[in-house]
């Protein structure tokens, strides 16, 4: 019996482990002062009021002889995959109910989709970046090839002609620097990848903080993009369902590779070794796209989006270098005067009893930023930017 | 880009929905004659109410603010793990809560745990089978080697000692043909496994229909199993959450291979590749573990072994030799007269209007063979039976 020695050299991540510590620290050296979080990227407003009776009447469907559901279609019910293809719809996308496939969340899927690729293969991961795609590929024993984000880029890295990938992740709005591929910019990528006969894996988790009209929501929405891009995206933001789980992921027909349609291949493999999302949960999703949950769900959207524009309004009025904030939930910026992550960290911990998330943790090409988020309560969010004033 | 050659090695199976099209033949030509199916694995009676009420209670907590959760651990949460191990220690099997993974259904553990095995090693497999073990070793291009179930063991393979496994999977009460393992036996195959130096992944999804207090319903009821055994299984059948989908894996801490305890690389694949289950699923399944709730659900699981019993009484009345049925809901039957599986299958559709499913579509091991459901509504199973006794 051998285990999977890729899992030994996977580095354990203590970022957020670390961060709660230094919090307790301080908490219990200063017990009266109030510390202000901006750092996990998880949402805190409520499931809106239409999910909420979905699930309860769901509930009470299940528990009656009559209206009782077993097991469901693995790729998820048709009610679910036709809302989402309408959800697309309206973005001008033009998809096939069975080219939805309704998962347990985003990063389920990020990372079971690479079962339907073989292993060993050259995989383009932009740096910084959220860790679920670096170790996913260091568990099947991926190579895996960084593509730098940095402040001259605006954290939006391009494609490497020097580089010839099989498997691309793009991120837009990217989690964590906030930052938005224009179309054109998307449209280099796709081009890319078609030449190289390459597959993106386009994670569109925060797509619905996208205010700007001429911004991609989908890469779906460029040019060639059906034949080479799978697009995962999750309720996990779009509605608060961190803890409700349910997302949904796009393969479209028309994309083949090795003269396979992964379509198919992804369908063999949600069949069979997943069972779908439960019917009561999948029927609180379907209650998100309603005129109703629409309207509610875009609610909490603004007022995260408030929050963000409070951030990046105080940043922009110290002249610190930012990118994110207008069309994402999160705001990268530059620790001023040279700090590194963690040293910023601690200076605003201390000094302004606010929780950041240090760039540093989300790869080299992190070192020297830092990451807030808008997902907090709104007063807070606003007194913790009054406590950032003074620090300078 | 080289997508997973293993996947063009998996058969398309089409043995329910070939069951379906001969199904809808036959009403088609026969409208007025109505057609009882014994012959799918899934639960048909209601959530208990004590499940559906906290369902509901979960979800009013989501709704507001004050009680409201974004991301669990991704392992469960601590109430459920803690529930779980509670009800092994009234199996005699002291478990930590720790040793407890909350999963959305054995479906998705049994085959997603062999990430954290190397591929290309021995997997010994019974034949009949759950399809679910192949297909997902083929997947990831292990060498499947079968051990058969035939009239003469009971359907129930011992260990071969010309096999040297690294990967052994057990299911008892077994899925398709009801048969259980004694004590005794379990012990052979944990001697067989700790000698090869393998792991025994042990699907235990039917363990609530064991009646005889002398059979093990765990393999931790067995000396040496916390060092070479996973246990998988799910509330699909014990609770009917076949749609609501909730289950649980258990990775001792004392499983050690290759220098590596199993329960760490098992936590970093969930934590890395999983979110968690529901919140409001995970409550739902607490409560099937309280009180009220085991008494609830145990009374359906009367029902459904009252069905199986009546199979079991028909077949003996025609002395048509059979297994399972007694600790199982499965009813695994030889068919009469020399008839293959599809053979019988026809007949039984055409001249008694039962829906049976062909042993044959669970591997050679069971042609000639055929499995009937106790998961049925009561009077159709004693109508169904009535139907079955005048074909002799």
């Amino acid at each position: 019996m051998k285990i999977n020695q890729n899992y030994l050299s996977l580095n354990d991540s203590y970022l957020f482990s670390s961060i709660a510590q230094k919090v307790r620290d301080y908490k219990a050296a200063n017990p009266n002062k109030e510390v202000i979080s901006l750092g996990i990227g998880d949402v805190t407003r409520p499931l809106a009021a239409a999910v909420v009776q979905a699930i309860q009447e769901a509930a009470t469907e299940m528990g009656q002889k009559d209206t009782f559901r077993g097991y469901g279609e693995e790729q998820g019910y048709h009610f679910l995959r036709q809302a989402v293809a309408e959800y697309y719809a309206k973005k001008g996308v033009t998809l096939d109910a069975d080219e939805v496939f309704i998962s347990d969340g985003a990063k389920s899927d990020l990372a079971n989709v690479l079962d339907i690729f073989a292993g060993g293969q050259t995989v383009l991961i932009p740096n910084p970046v959220y860790p679920v795609y670096h170790d996913t590929n260091v568990m099947v024993g991926n190579r895996i090839v960084y593509t730098d984000g940095t402040e001259k880029n605006g954290f939006l890295p391009m494609p490497d002609p020097q580089i010839t990938p099989d498997i691309i992740y793009l991120c837009s709005p990217n989690n964590p620097t906030g930052a938005v591929y224009s179309k054109s910019q998307l449209q280099e990528w796709v081009n890319y990848a078609l030449k190289a006969g390459a597959v993106i894996l386009f994670d569109a988790a925060y797509e619905v903080f996208i205010r700007d009209k001429d911004l991609p929501s989908s890469i779906y929405q460029i040019n060639g993009a059906k034949e080479c891009a799978i697009e995962i995206c999750s309720l996990s933001k779009t509605a608060g369902f961190t803890g409700t789980r349910c997302g949904y992921t796009v393969v479209p027909k028309s994309l083949v590779r090795s003269g396979a349609q992964l379509n198919k291949l992804w369908l063999r493999r949600q069949t069979t070794k997943f069972n779908g999302v439960s019917y009561i949960i999948q029927k609180g999703a379907a209650a998100v796209f309603t005129q109703e949950g629409q309207a509610q769900t875009r609610s909490d959207i603004t007022y995260y989006a408030n929050n963000a524009a409070v951030i990046t309004k105080t940043l922009n009025k110290k002249g610190i270098w930012s990118t994110g904030g207008i069309n994402s939930p999160y705001v990268w910026f530059k620790c001023p005067d040279g700090y590194s992550s963690w040293q910023f960290f601690d200076k605003l911990l201390n000094e302004a009893n606010v929780v950041g998330t240090p760039g540093a943790g989300f790869g080299s090409g992190g070192e020297g930023f830092m990451r807030f988020t808008a997902f907090g309560n709104a007063e807070k969010t606003l007194q913790a930017m009054k406590n950032f004033e003074k620090l300078f």
